[in-house]
């Protein structure tokens, strides 16, 4: 059996999905798209064989021909047809933010448990990175012991002057926010966050770096420096610490060179190139989740839960105090 | 367009390779296999829905359903498919070796030569290894200069009864064979070979470890270790120097840990982890290729050229001198 | 000329630097020794040809027959000792801490200010230690640019019951404290501690581990981690973020390890072990500079620096909340 | 007791070890200089209070207030002044070569045989180097088994015009030759030499890079490349590769650099930075059994050993075939 896929939103993002669900992974097609912009979705569909344009994401979304939707448009938008595919009992991949607010979110995570079946997977893709899945098993088979602390650190080279301050949260650490309570499977209860000395790379409109710190139930303690003009490189830096040892995340693999008194490995330059691989290994697991009627990923809970940490890290930011992170319990429909 | 591919042999290689074709790369099925013991076909392809068992391969080769053939026998059968398949006109993937001996692969070669097409790839998989092809871009891109030396390693932890002497040319250090010349284009001249102290953990039948010594037309000086009785991993290190310059092959990616007075990384057991990536890498290349009507990976000279330089240093092995590697020119065919 | 050196204090350190000071070091001897047990003193003394006992700290320093004073006692007695070699104008080497208390510490600096002579060391080791020189050499140079922040941890396997909680700031971060200041070439404004998770391998009485985080007046967001029950070994960590790149201190060399599956380098169990060679130069160092009748290693400005430092790190511990450090403007005299 | 040393030679090297002597390391003091010029000796003596300077080596060495000689003088000189010493009955430290022909070497071990004291030491610091003391003792704990194989490298970044081929054995890799056997506790069969592909970068009298391959005693193999216009830095590597695991000479430890899309640590350029701590303790050690009246580091016997095998290096090269490597029995007296 094929997958029959509908992609709604044909912007950069969206092209890599549609490219790995025709060309790379296995088990999929896309038969449906959608875009704001008719014509961009025409030109993408001319690509793709068998591809047929909807007007609205709606109209794709509960096409008897699509069994699946993946959401790849704007933010804001990302409520409304997940609810909608939801609606229609399918399956649904949406990039981040799962919606534009937590409380969004939190509609999208009751509509789920009222229709009964897991159909909501958010595009959090580092828990598919080869990397984050080994140290993850190493802490799971308790090498390191209980987790006691986490440093990380989320560098990127440089940020345009479109990247303006809460999006060191939003769109950058909201990465760590998902990843690090996976990884230690936890909740965090509070968030702190400091600006160090600005770095004179920063645009005026941009605090960079900054320092969050999140606390969990257990009691962990996490600093993340989220870096966005460290010049050097795209570097994701995770340190956990245990009762019994310390684990790092792994470096991407790099030939070392000995050149000019140096002995060096390159550090890549983009997020795409240290990611690249997991994006296919997530959606090829999406594609066979999906197959059976429901997924099984980073759910409408944990894309809730990442907004309303994103929003304590706001707040903690513009208060330079200590936020809490509130959320009800967790439904049982999650566990 | 999805290729109909026919598996003649299906023991372990090939029962992944069918595994990989069917499950987990795009663009191919499997439609027929074969194997001299037809009641494993017949369980094989139970699970695989369309796969055909054909009584023999050649019957396999010729049949009009199948457009492409993966052959995973035994070594000596190689031969006879690789032909039929080239006579039928059909790409076709054979697993190392090309043939039994040098005579046989040179054979193929002229058989190719006649029919005028690019039809034959040999399963020499490290050239797909995203390591190997990150080293042979540094050294494409002048990184480090002209090569002039490689010393590189090949540690298995231990090795069975079974493996007798000049399996660690034959079955171990032919990979070397194939991959060095392909990463430095160009070609071997000699061999010698040392047997330095033998390891208590050998049996009595095999000496472990051996060094080979290759030069090349360039007159780069290779020594490569083979070591199967090494005990602590499976283990591939490469180090070119060149005029400018020193570069590794990456070490795989590996969770650093600190742990009971240890900064550690583990390191792998098995050749299967190290290059299974690279399995997936090379036969969707292949699929890629095939659907053209002509493959592009190693081919029947590589193949015929790594039986001759394996027959060289079994002849030094055995005399203790060097021996020469001596061939005729490379055809224009394959240039 | 020697420098004729009085101890006081036969301790163990009192031991080491009298060993250092006699038989591995030039350009001193050890000629006066002084003990509250003065059975101890006489017993070291007896190894150390040409040492004479004095009952007192006191008659040491004001003995014409010695030059310069090295205290080793325990801290409560610093000041009156370091105060009496400031009287008699002779240069002294105090181990840390420079005095019980920050005011105390403040005596000392107003009498090596009122004696107008640089006759004050105190010893912290860590501005010796190889490492630490070329890290610092590294940002002297702008080689990372202008520094932003520092993530750094101090881990020690086990700590001793007698290992109370204060005691991870005033006997453990209190290096930390002296060589980051020294090492970025600013000052602290403001510290904050925070408690993680405890290990359950740290005793009812202490806290462990504990995060300090200092904010200099660079605006230097400086996060220290302290954990002295990490179990795995000794272990400092110290990574300065700057504009421009960021440097790590170096790692002890060790040899590197292929053995049982692992890659690995032994890290050492021992502050001792990690900072021995730094022992060493810091007191050749101080004799140079003492035969020339001052010194120029950490200053009593630095000791009571410290001192208002970990005091400040005491009050947020305990606090919860930020606690400022305030000092008075330093004195040109330490300029 | 302080030794009262006599230096023969202050040329560069000799005036190192002068200034050791004098200003660095504890227990000795130079009271005689002599060079060939002695105006230079003159000058040198200057500098050092006490010091006085003799018109020959031979009336330093039977002065009367001479304890111990070092030889630091130009290689065909050294013979004579160390069976000068010999004669007198005094320690001598003599650096390498220990005599200019493998003949004159057996002379002096033949005359410290029949003076019947251990007088001799020569200069091959790398056994005081803190790495490869690590080394050797993780060999001789038996943590990697019995070695069967060693791959080292020495590398320099260039080579002048007056460097020519012999030199890369007998003044470069002749660190390898005495370090290795010692490393081992083994001694040379045979040596066989090769010459790759030449850089570019060295002049037309000398072949480099080449390799010289050791055999030994047990079996061990040994690959030596030695290439002097390497260019990126003074590279020391060595892998021991043993029955249970393989062990790696330290890496100097440096700042690890994350900079310009590199993760790096910088090479040294110079041999003297690499070893000149070895060199410290050298002679520091020399001078403790010295004062004792008879030396304990590499010995007459290690440099005649050397000799040969350097010897037997040469005439390989010369010949391209396998050169044997005999000696004497080694006398008891060495034992």
């Amino acid at each position: 059996m094929t997958l029959q896929v509908g992609v709604i939103g044909v912007g950069m993002i969206g092209r890599e999905h549609i490219s790995r669900l025709a060309h790379k992974l296995t088990g999929a097609e896309v038969v449906a798209l959608s875009d704001i912009n008719s014509k961009e979705a025409e030109h993408v569909a001319a690509g793709i064989p068998g591809a047929k344009v909807y007007a609205t994401g709606e109209a794709l979304i509960n096409s008897s021909e699509v069994q699946a939707v993946v959401v790849t448009t704007w933010g804001p938008t990302h409520e409304a047809y997940v609810l909608a595919a939801i609606k229609a009992g399918k399956p649904v991949f949406c990039e981040k933010p799962l919606a534009a607010t937590a409380e969004a979110c939190l509609r999208v995570v009751q509509a789920e448990i009222a229709c009964g079946r897991h159909l909501v997977q958010v595009g959090f893709q580092r828990r598919y990175d080869k990397g984050y899945l080994a140290l993850k098993k190493t802490i799971d088979d308790g090498v390191v012991g209980r987790p006691l602390m986490i440093h990380c650190a989320h560098r990127n080279p440089a940020a345009p002057e479109a990247y303006v301050s809460d999006m060191a949260i939003v769109d950058t650490f909201i990465h760590e926010i998902d990843a690090l309570r996976w990884l230690i499977n936890d909740d965090y209860v509070s968030a702190q966050v400091f600006s160090p000395r600005k770095t004179r790379h920063a645009h005026a409109k941009l605090d960079d770096p900054i320092i969050v710190v999140l606390t969990t139930k257990n009691g962990v303690h996490i600093d993340g420096e989220v870096f966005v003009n460290c010049r050097y490189g795209y570097d994701i830096q995770c340190q956990v610490v245990g009762e019994e040892g310390v684990a790092n995340l792994p470096e991407p693999e790099s030939v070392l060179l000995r050149r000019e008194g140096k002995l060096s490995a390159s550090i890549g330059q983009d997020w795409k190139m240290r990611f690249i691989d997991s994006y296919d290994v997530e959606l090829q697991d999406w594609i066979g989740a999906a197959k059976t009627g429901k997924v099984s990923g980073p759910n409408a809970w944990d894309g809730y839960f990442a907004a309303v940490t994103a929003d304590a890290c706001l707040e903690a930011k513009r208060s330079g105090a200590r936020a809490s992170i509130v959320t009800p319990p967790r439904p049982a429909f999650y566990d």
